[in-house]
């Protein structure tokens, strides 16, 4: 079992369509702990408060109050599931938010017969 | 700290407007917890796939494979978060879905300056 769900168009069937069966259900509580943590929220707002919704992990590791190996964590389970896209640019790295994740998510907790646009 | 958070207009401040307070992420976090289960999705797909979307507790016991005490546990949680309404009738508890509170999760993992319709 991946530890960490990427946020796909596999992971995320309709909540609220038909009912679940145990292997969907389990990959779309996947999905939704990869959000469902304070640390990896504010990081998530703080990078899409940026201008063009990106970040150099160097910035946030101050405002957040965590360890950088912390940080690193975050945002490395974030990168995994699909949430954040990152970029070396010399010594730095930067992480830049995918906002189709999020869609999915949103997508899979509609009411039946719901669809969320693009 | 409440362990269950009640997913209400106060819970879900949206996680791409702006940067997130500590506890704002916190109950935003603990309201997506609410829904990052296995066993409370299959819960809530059930239900939602019965006419009125509503069902007895003695209906999703066994579909679900679980002891009763377990869902059970799992009701109560949907329901003090607000995400299932009950009701006694007779001998019977029924949950019924209130689309609100998944309403208000949607519309936290809005993009910035969109709206979700209620």
């Amino acid at each position: 079992m991946r530890l960490i769900q990427q946020i796909d168009e596999g992971c995320c069937p309709p909540l609220l369509s038909a009912p679940l069966a145990e292997g969907d259900a389990a990959g779309l509580a996947r999905a939704l702990r990869v959000v469902a943590d304070p640390a990896r929220l504010r990081l998530l707002s703080m990078i899409a408060a940026r201008p063009d919704s990106e970040a150099c992990v160097c910035e946030l590791t101050e405002p957040l109050g965590l360890s950088q190996p912390t940080v690193s964590h975050h945002l490395r389970v974030l990168h995994e599931a699909g949430v954040l896209d990152r970029e070396k640019r010399g010594r730095w790295v930067f992480y830049r938010l995918n906002p189709e994740p999020l869609r999915l998510l949103r997508a899979a907790l509609e009411p039946a017969g719901a669809t969320v646009p693009s």
